[in-house]
């Protein structure tokens, strides 16, 4: 398959058809509720549901005894007018049955609090009692439903770690025990060489005597926090792994998927096992314009393009918290946000405001009284849209240039020993904001994946080296990359016991420097002088740089050390290595990133674009579109644009456009 | 008897004589300590102490065998000199003897800690081990004392609930669950609906199956949640109810009390079993003026007037903070500003401030030196008045024409869900404070009380709503009443799942309205503008509203939604209902509640007060009394006085008074 | 021994050889990481190193098989250039085996959670099965090691109850109720009379009844916290115990130290066991220059002068924070300012830096390069002058005429009932910090020790009063000492119970005043006018004095008490006794211990002395040495010098002095 040769961040889902829905649940409703559904779903241009993730007990009520005929009914009423299913393995929410009868498989947390039936999530992936219910429910729906026509496809679970993810229970503390067993090759010496523990004595005997990371009564090790960490991304993704496979099974052309982004997961590891991946959008969290291209981008850069199973509709509120309500527009703009970044379908989330339980002011299109008012409107718009143009955007890909470098143990090592410092993901997303304020055509991408067209790399203080990552950033170097490499890269080796190499260790002949003293910075103190005399406000940390080989790009103006150089530049081959002996922040983002992007010679989507106007652009090998949405409550005019084809309106265009207020344009 | 005819909240105690004195520990003193007590006492003017509640091991030293000379003796010395005693079962504070022996009765916490002995109120209520032990003590006691002519009532335990309300023991989880059974007839499928089991996957097999709820790993169930509080609630009756029974059985003509409000508990059902409810003020808690008054009017709601069996005599202080300490005749305007709210009898906390244990610096009439200083003075002036005045008191109950709705249903359905919006008793508390401060004879009502004499209701967001109540709300208004109501307001059934009406629901025809749309508001965006062109702040919320038959009051001014209807007016027979489509606030009571004020013709208790002076009026058939308190630093001249005489001072009043800072004149 | 008439704060260490070098960690590092370090720590002037504190399983890798060859090699090997062994007992670190094989060794927090292996000081002290490893290991240790000429002595453990000094396992519970029992001679009702337990009804009928105090549901009895903070401290006192007999039995000539300050323990009665206190100095934590003088005071007033065994040499950090990184000359002013505040000898923490566990950016001497930079020279230099004069340091100690007075049970009453007021410590803190700030011979003196030498002793609200101190201060007065005295003075037994007198209780007569109101005072109502007109701002309390003999310093200035006593002072023999009726606070430090000043006759160490420069004097029978340490940016000149000799640069110094920043002289 061609998309096999494209770096991993640039593959297309494979989907055929651009689904458009929302996740249903049928099951919260009388069949008079339900009547019209089906009906007015069509009217809105849905051509796909999400079902049954929450409804274990409805398929299963008494253990063994499987009941699937009230979803065959849905499956059926649906695919009558043309609507297509998603299944899910319910396995987010186990029957009281099952925790009642074993309940061994309730998730403990790390103060030694037992999980209960009563919410949701409760359930240790790790246990085997668990394990086994999981494979029994999830092999009697994929045989079951295996002969189902309007079922095209599955989400894995849902939203996997999002309320829990460190779990103490006693299957937990074995499976780590074997985990480390078969990481260490059943040498109890390495695993103790490995994580250092000759420091307090924290040697072990054996794998058996091996302890989850308590912090209790001090802190715990870095090497056992970070092989932890790794366990529990491992093991989740074994728990899914088992479902994958009995899906693969019943029927081999069925679509899987899964619905992210939460904690302790590896994605780039975990959507090994799936068709696409899938991410969850709730921008009304933050309010930020720049919260899509952040989570679409980092979905994205574990396997390419993606679904959204839920997109917000309204605005969603729970015990503590609502969110605000969106006003009219939003929903469609955030819906071709998403698109512009990588989607190839969208479900809003959801379809009728439940009026019952812990989401019961989550609003979906509908309201409680079932009424269609403005947001059914917007995503019935949005849904014909849609269904019009979407077969035009599949099979393209969004288009990097400049990268900003991800990987799930950078950011664990991090967390296990912060210091109080920005993490890689923080800085990732601070680099991310700058580029793509500055409309480029950013991205985020695993160290794993190819680095073929991208002209910049941001490395955001990736502490743990090994020599082949180093030697792929230094043959990107040497082939004409820009690299930004930013405080504490390459203090570690893989095991994340800090390396006995001079930072920025591996790297250091690539950055032409070593550092020669570090320290915390307070806000007064924090003036880096640049080459052509203006400043950089440095970020909590300040790197004493010693040049082997690179040259001066900015000095310190405080301090002992004022006049000692904070960042370099180093030439090789036909690129170059810039070393930011501080950390990046929203206030020094511009000044320093400027100093890449002055060598790296990436272009902008489209010049000279309005503050309230991002562009974004996905390509394939015969097809260019340019999205442009306007974010602000004003009209905006875009000019220098290529000549084409707005594909939502049909209207040629050729050098100008003006955009309405939180409308969108997309030219091909 | 005549009371019976009364709205619950105009009920008088029954007291023949006004109590006065103090909660008196003579277990804490030796012989030569006490020796003059009784003389000092009636010197004061006490005719009342109350004792025992924290005595239960120097009763029953060992299991079953039962020693009350001591409190014996001490009952006869006080009755020697004419005062009665108020004697409390201990329960409270179990002795050793009894956690050691019976483990189990120990409360758990939501995060599975066992409480220990050491403090107080660690037995679970709901133990049948404990209730077996509360039976014993209180029919020892009440059998022993049966006989005591100086015995004249009982407080039950001692602030039940203060500490501890929710417990998660075995014996709470097993009696929860046979309250549900009690509840839904056995039958598991009226329960399942009822909570919305069908979210989350939650349904139960059996109630055997059903879980307290635990709010973990996510958010319990919202009908779960409120199931729970009511069974909280009703247990904690129940506990209670066991007591009374004893002691009604062992002397019918005992008057029995407890001292609330504490948590979790429904005051209205509780008080069911009592003779009157007590209401224990500590308001340097605050230091709000207004902390008596709303106290007093919350419980007098729950069954008319109330003792106060702890009132505050000088600051009280624990592990984190101490109160600032009264100035002169603090304690005593507390005093009267309690009478005035409905007391018919004060008891001061304590008479003497103990040396040792967790209260030690909960200072009481006398000193740890047993000097008497200024706080004894105050107490023996206080005392000595109302032994002269306080006959004259009795039987008048406070005069309530403007009322704002109280429920613990309601309240507890909004913490079940508060989405970070203001409860209703936060806006009653809000509405209460701008009426009392309007000088108008205000109260709290509870919404299964009579509303016979209101001319104004506040329904504070009352989300649960039923047939039966709107029809008595429909009923008031058409009778000439102003209701006012806000936002959220019959959103819920009683089971406390969201209705499938258009809001607000079973009130939309009464309103005159229905919601159209709503949302979460910050600070910058909140105005109102009202007909007369004045604008009102919002308060955290907005609706807009669609009118059916109601007339415009305020419209949205900012937002996508300005312009729409943001207060409205519907007439109804011969009175109105307003509709406020946003919560009320400190800053937008006034312009919110003047709306309905310039309707309801509900007239101050004195015009033209100064701010400083409160004013309160109790009535009987045949008898008006008013209170006039200056809670400021300076004299205040009151005019337009009606005739009649100060009962304090005993002088003649016509029409002007100058009332001293810190004093009260009591005008019948 | 001479030294025995000596108050105690005044008592030098009896060491021979001033201690210099650093904790080291061999077994952290290859035997190639190695290879120089013991020339590299020669050639820096170290003699001493302290090892094995963390190296149980090295040591003892499977229970009860020893092997100490590794350490053998490296005391031999660093004994060969001359260089001194400390061992420690491993103690604070038990191998994986130890909790493996008996985990009822683990500690148990107050909340049940259960300590684990994973980090350290997770097996409790008070543990049987904890106890006989720590005999077995001490012994094994002592017996080996004995024959070493280069083991010059012990450190016992490693900062006992830094990370968890109240533990609530089954063997503290049991070992508390045996503590009891010895403490009131088997006798239940001394008890219970002792706490209180007639409050809350909390008496115990047996010793086998009593919990450890537990503050669940509501705050424990104060008595009850009091005694088991002493049982802490005894019990910690008690397991050192057994391990110092083992040593002394193993060989008589060792030393034995312990590193503290750490909580809980009550300072002056375990350092009765060893020969000379440590402790540990990380002033970076606060960055105040008055860090280390405080520490090293408070460690002094156990037992006069100190080793610090850890001394900090660049920035540390931990997971939630990074100190700064001292700048250059800081190290080494920090180990003369403690050299100046008694310290007879300086380890800095640690040699090298480690590369793995939880401390590994707690940086030592060498970075984790292994490279010599800024801070390996500094320690050179460090080292090669204390080769050179610290004998000339040894056998003085540091002159004190002013004394904070400090007791570990003042602080523990204190925290029972703490009311949000200042402790005595945090009064001494501010007060040592005036004094000190005032360049005046100031130090901590422990209530229990000798008063010889003072003219000013400053009383921080000692609330636990006995005649026995009371009589000492009194005859402090009457010799001609001034004694300030803070609010709450006197106001409890040693029970910690109140006292029936009036307060101060047993200090009224010396104090020439009683107590008659307090209250807490809020921030603008705060000002006492002193007797010349100033004023002094009174923090958070105020209270009401009434003169039996004393007369005016101060008076209140606002509220109902405004014109009443504040502030007195009270002559009695050729002394007085000044009574302060509010806390001590940073901002009335100044104004109310001038009064003090005004009167003792404390005569400044140099007069003159500007702001940045510290003196400090450390005197003997024929010596003089007078520390001038500059803590500013700049040079300080400094005159009025008397003559002598620097005995840093070994210069002849008349009358006047130029310091460089960050330079030290010490004049002989
Ligand atoms: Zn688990
Ligand atoms: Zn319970
Ligand atoms: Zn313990």
């Amino acid at each position: 398959m061609e998309n096999e040769s494209l770096p991993r961040h640039r593959r297309p889902t494979g989907l055929r058809t651009f689904l458009f829905g929302a996740p249903y649940y049928p099951e919260h409703w009388s069949d008079a509720e339900r009547a019209d559904d089906a009906a007015r779903m069509a009217a809105a241009g849905v051509n796909c549901v999400r079902m049954a993730e929450f409804a274990w007990d409805r398929m299963e009520p008494v253990e063994g005894e499987y009941d699937f005929s009230f979803f065959d009914e849905q499956v059926e009423c649906l695919g009558g007018v043309g609507i297509r299913t998603i299944l899910c393995t319910p396995t987010a929410t186990p029957p009281r049955w099952l925790s009642f009868r074993y309940p061994e498989v309730l998730r403990v947390d790390a103060g030694g609090r037992r999980m209960e039936h009563g919410s949701r999530q409760h359930c240790c992936t790790n246990s085997p009692a668990f394990r086994e219910q999981s494979w029994k429910i999830t092999s009697a729906m994929a045989e079951h439903f295996a002969y189902s026509r309007h079922v095209i496809g599955w989400q894995t679970d849902n939203e996997l770690n999002c309320h829990f993810s460190l779990c103490y229970c006693e299957a937990c503390q074995r499976a780590f025990r074997e985990w480390c067993r078969r990481r260490y090759d059943d040498d109890i010496g390495a695993l103790n060489e490995a994580w250092g523990t000759a420091f307090w004595a924290q040697s072990y005997g054996s794998f058996d005597h091996i302890v989850l990371p308590y912090d209790r009564p001090a802190r715990a090790n870095p090497g056992h926090v970070l092989d932890h960490r790794r366990f529990v991304s491992d093991s989740t993704c074994e728990f899914q792994r088992e479902q994958v496979e009995i899906l693969r099974r019943a029927k081999a052309e069925w679509l899987i998927t899964h619905n992210g982004l939460m904690p302790h997961i590896d994605y780039a590891v975990f959507a090994r096992d799936l068709d696409f991946l899938g991410v969850d959008l709730y921008p009304a969290f933050t309010e930020e314009v720049h919260s899509i291209p952040y989570a679409a981008d980092r979905a994205r850069s574990a396997a390419g393009n993606v679904l959204v199973p839920e997109l917000q509709a309204g605005p969603g509120g729970q015990v503590g918290y609502i969110h605000r309500t969106p006003p009219p527009g939003q929903m469609r703009l955030w819906a071709y946000q998403a698109v512009a970044h990588g989607a190839d379908g969208i479900l809003h989330f959801r379809w009728r405001t439940c009026r019952f339980g812990a989401e019961e002011y989550w609003c979906g299109v509908l309201d409680h009284d079932n009424k269609p008012r403005r947001r059914y409107q917007e995503f019935s718009r949005e849904g014909n849209e849609l269904r019009r143009i979407g077969t035009e955007i599949l099979g393209t890909s969004v288009d990097v240039a400049a990268a900003v470098l991800a990987e799930y143990d950078q950011e664990q090592a991090h967390a296990a020993m912060p210091l109080g410092m920005p993490s890689p993901s923080e800085q990732a997303r601070t680099a991310h904001h700058y580029l793509w304020r500055r409309k480029l055509p950013v991205g985020i991408v695993e160290a794993s994946d190819s680095f073929d067209g991208l002209k910049l790399i941001v490395l955001p203080s990736f502490t743990l080296m090994d020599e082949a990552l180093a030697w792929r950033l230094t043959g990107f170097v040497r082939a004409g990359g820009t690299l930004l490499m930013t405080a504490w890269t390459g203090t570690r080796d893989r095991f994340n016991r800090i390396t006995d190499l001079t930072p920025p260790g591996l790297l250091a002949g690539l950055a032409g420097v070593t550092v020669e003293e570090y320290g915390r910075l307070d806000e007064a103190e924090n003036a880096i002088e640049l080459a052509d005399g203006t400043s950089a406000q440095a970020h909590k940390w300040y790197e004493v740089l010693a040049a082997s080989s690179a040259e001066l790009l900015g000095r310190w103006r405080h301090g002992h050390y004022a006049w000692a150089l904070a960042v370099t530049l180093n030439r090789l081959g036909a690129g170059r290595a810039i070393y930011v002996g501080t950390y990046l922040s929203e206030a020094n983002a511009a000044a320093l990133l400027d100093l890449a992007l002055a060598e790296a010679g990436v272009e902008p989507i489209l010049p000279g674009l309005p503050a309230d106007v991002e562009a974004a652009r996905r390509t394939s090998a015969d097809k260019t579109l340019l999205f442009l949405l306007n974010h602000g409550d004003d009209p905006q005019t875009i000019s220098r644009l290529p000549a084409g084809r707005d594909l939502i309106t049909g209207k040629k265009i050729s050098g100008q456009l003006v955009l309405d207020p939180k409308d969108v344009a997309i030219i091909a």
